[in-house]
C-alpha cells in the first residue's frame, strides 16, 4: 500500500472492518496466494512508501519482508516512493531528496530486485498525475470524506485545517494503483477500505468510457503488530524504532534503553505485558522461532538477557542486510541508475494508459 | 478565463464584490491597459472555454472580441480547451472531439492567430495537469469551498452531489494559469475571487519553496451583458442563442422568435423592457453605435422593423467570421495542425515549468 501505509498497519484497529468483510477478504487473499503458488505472472503488486525517515525493522517485518516474498515468488512488483504524499500534512518537504535516496538503499537492502521490480518516484511521472483529473470526477465529496485515512488524519491533524491534497489522497492512490494496472496491493486489515475505493473508482471509469482497468484486491498480510522499543507505537520522532541503516553498536543501545517491566521471569504476555511480549516477538521474527520459546529459554534470567537475545538475534539477521546497505551506500551512482531507470519505466507505462484512458474518453484531438 | 467563464460571466451580481475590491480592481485594470499600449510584451494572457457547445455572439461579444484585441495589441495569448472542466458536472464528456474541433474552428474565425496564440487543449498536457499536486497542499478544503464557482455550482447541482473534480475547480485553474506564468487574465467582474484564488497559491508556493510563478492580475473587461434571445441567460440548452456557425437564414429565423413586447415604439430601457434593450444592444455591438442611436432610427416602427434591422446588423457583422469559419472548416487538416502545435508548445511550456517546480521543491533525484 502506498503511502502512509506503515503508521496505518501499525494502528490496527482504529478502523474495524466488519467481520464479515473481513473473512470474506482473508477468504480472497487465501485463494491469492494459492494462486501465486500455481501462475504468480498473472498478478501485479504496486505497493510503496511516503519518503519521511528511513525504514526500520517494523516496516521490515510488517511489509518489506512480504514484499520480498512476492517479488521472489514471481510477482511483478512497482514501488511508489510517494514524495507528494509528504505535503499533505506538513508544510515542506524536509530533506526530501536524502530520504528518497535513502528508500531506495533501504529497498535494495532488503532484497528489492530492480531486475524485477520497478522503484520510482511519484513527482517524476506526469501522466501518472494526470489520471487524477477523471478520476476526481468519479468520486463526490463525501465519498472522499469517507476513506478512513482521510477522517483519521483530519481528527489527528486537530486544529490544522485539512489540506486539499489530504483530502483528493484516495483519488491519488487510485491512480498510483491503477496506473500500472496492478491487480494486487499487500494492505493490512484497515486498509481495506482504501482498496475498496480504488475498485470504485476503476468500475465507474470501465463502466462509464469502456474497461481500461483491473479491479484490485488487497491481499491481507496479517504479520505480527511490532511496537516501538517504549511500548508506545513505534516511530522515528519517538526514537524508539530499531532503524534497518543503524550499525550493531546503536542497536544495542537502543534495546538496553527499552521499557520493560519488574518481573524476572520472561514470559510471553502480550495483553498483560506488551513491553516484554513485544521483544520477544522481535527476537522470534529475527529468530524465525515463536516467541514463547524464546521466552521459555529465557525463563528467569530477567530483562538483561532477554535484551541481550534481541540485540543478537536482530543485529544477527540484519548483519547481511545492512552489509548490502553499505555496499549501496558506497556506490551512489547505482541508487541513482535504479531511480532513472524505474522513473523511465514508470514514465512508459503511464504514457501508454494515459493514451489508452484518453482514447476511451474520447480525447484524442 | 479559462474554465466556464461565460456562464459566469453572464450571470454577473450572483457573486457581488465588495465595491472597494471592485473600484481596486477597475484601477489596476485601467493601468494594465495603459501598460498594455506602452508595452504589451510584459503580458501573458491566459484564457479559454469549456467545450460543451459552439460559441456564440454572447461569447464574442463578451470575451473573443476582447481576446482578439489583446492578441493584436501584441500580447501573448494562451487559450486552454478546458476538456476535463466537461466532467466536472456531468457523467459523460458528450461529442468532446467535435466541441473540441468546432472551438479551434470558432477561435480561428473569429481572428485568433495561431502564429501569436497558443490553442491546446487542458488533458494534452500532463505536467500542466501534475501542478495539481503541490498546489492541492497550498489550499485548505475550506478555502475550496469559498470558491464561488464551487459555491454556485453546488446550489445549482441541487440533489447531484458534488464531485471531486468541481470541489477541486479552483486548483485546475490556478494550474491552468500558472504553467504557462501568465500575468493576466481577462474576467468578468464576479470572476475577480478566482484570481485571488490563483494569486494565493501563486504567493504560498513562491514563498515555501523559492519564487517560481508571477502573481497573474484580472483584466475587468466591462461588456455588456447579452441576454438569450427570449430574455433569460444565453445558454445552448435553451435554443435562445445566435452561434457563430449559424447561416444568416438560421440567425433570421431564430430572431424571427425573439421575445419583444407589446408596445410599438422602440426604446432602449433596459430596467423596464429587457427584451427589446436586449435587442437593441446586439445591434448596436454588431453596428458600432450606442442601442439609444439604433432605437431612435426605428421609432415607432416597431418590433418587426427591430427585429429586421438586429438580423441585417448581426447578418453583416457575422459574414467575415462566418467565411473564415467555412474556409477553415473546409480543411480540416488544418484544426488538426493547430491544435498539435498548440498541445506541443504547452507541453513544452508546461515541461519546464514543472522541471522549475521540482527544483524548487528539491524533487530533483
Amino acid at each position: 500500500m502506498a503511502g502512509r501505509s506503515h503508521g496505518r498497519k501499525q494502528a490496527a484497529g482504529e478502523a474495524p472492518e466488519a467481520s464479515a468483510t473481513l473473512a470474506k477478504a482473508r477468504d480472497i487473499s487465501r485463494k491469492i496466494e494459492k494462486a501465486i503458488e500455481e501462475d504468480p505472472g498473472q498478478f501485479r503488486v504496486l505497493t510503496g512508501d511516503r519518503p519521511t525517515g528511513h525504514l526500520h525493522v517494523g516496516h521490515y517485518f510488517g511489509s518489506l519482508h512480504n514484499r520480498v516474498r512476492l517479488q521472489n515468488a514471481g510477482v511483478e512488483t512497482w514501488l511508489v516512493i510517494a514524495d507528494y504524499q509528504v505535503i499533505t500534512d506538513r508544510d515542506g518537504v524536509g530533506p526530501i531528496g536524502e530520504r528518497v535516496r535513502s528508500l531506495v538503499a533501504d529497498y535494495l537492502a532488503v532484497g528489492i530486485d530492480p531486475a524485477r521490480a520497478t522503484i520510482f518516484t511519484h513527482s517524476a511521472v506526469p501522466a501518472l498525475n494526470q489520471l487524477m483529473l477523471p478520476f476526481l470526477s468519479l468520486v463526490t465529496e463525501s465519498e472522499l470524506h469517507r476513506n478512513p485515512t482521510v477522517k483519521a488524519e483530519l481528527e489527528a491533524a486537530g486544529n490544522r485545517a485539512m489540506s486539499g491534497l489530504m483530502l483528493t489522497y484516495p483519488v491519488h492512490q487510485a491512480a498510483d494503483i491503477l496506473f500500472c494496472k496492478a491487480n494486487l496491493v499487500p494492505v493490512g486489515k484497515d486498509q481495506l477500505p482504501h482498496i475498496e475505493q480504488t475498485r470504485v473508482v476503476a468500475d465507474r471509469f470501465n463502466s462509464r468510457y469502456g474497461k481500461v482497468f483491473p479491479r484490485p484486491h488487497g491481499l491481507l498480510s496479517e504479520a505480527d503488530m511490532i511496537l516501538g522499543l517504549d511500548g508506545d507505537k513505534m516511530s522515528k520522532s519517538r526514537n524508539n524504532t530499531i532503524e534497518l541503516r543503524m550499525d550493531a553498536d546503536e542497536t544495542a543501545k537502543r534495546i538496553k534503553k527499552a521499557v520493560t517491566d519488574s518481573e524476572r521471569f520472561i514470559a510471553f504476555d502480550p495483553e498483560n505485558r506488551p513491553e516484554v511480549s513485544n521483544l520477544l516477538t522481535l527476537a522470534g521474527l529475527a529468530q524465525g522461532r515463536s516467541p514463547r520459546e524464546i521466552a521459555e529459554k529465557i525463563g528467569d534470567a530477567g530483562a538483561g538477557r532477554l535484551k541481550a537475545v534481541v540485540t543478537e538475534s536482530l543485529n544477527d539477521f540484519l548483519a547481511p542486510i545492512r552489509a548490502r546497505r553499505a555496499e549501496v551506500e558506497a556506490d551512489p551512482g547505482y541508487v541513482e541508475k535504479v531511480l532513472h531507470e524505474g522513473n523511465e519505466r514508470a514514465n512508459a507505462m503511464a504514457d501508454a494508459t494515459l493514451d489508452e484512458v484518453r482514447k476511451a474518453m474520447k480525447m484524442v484531438y
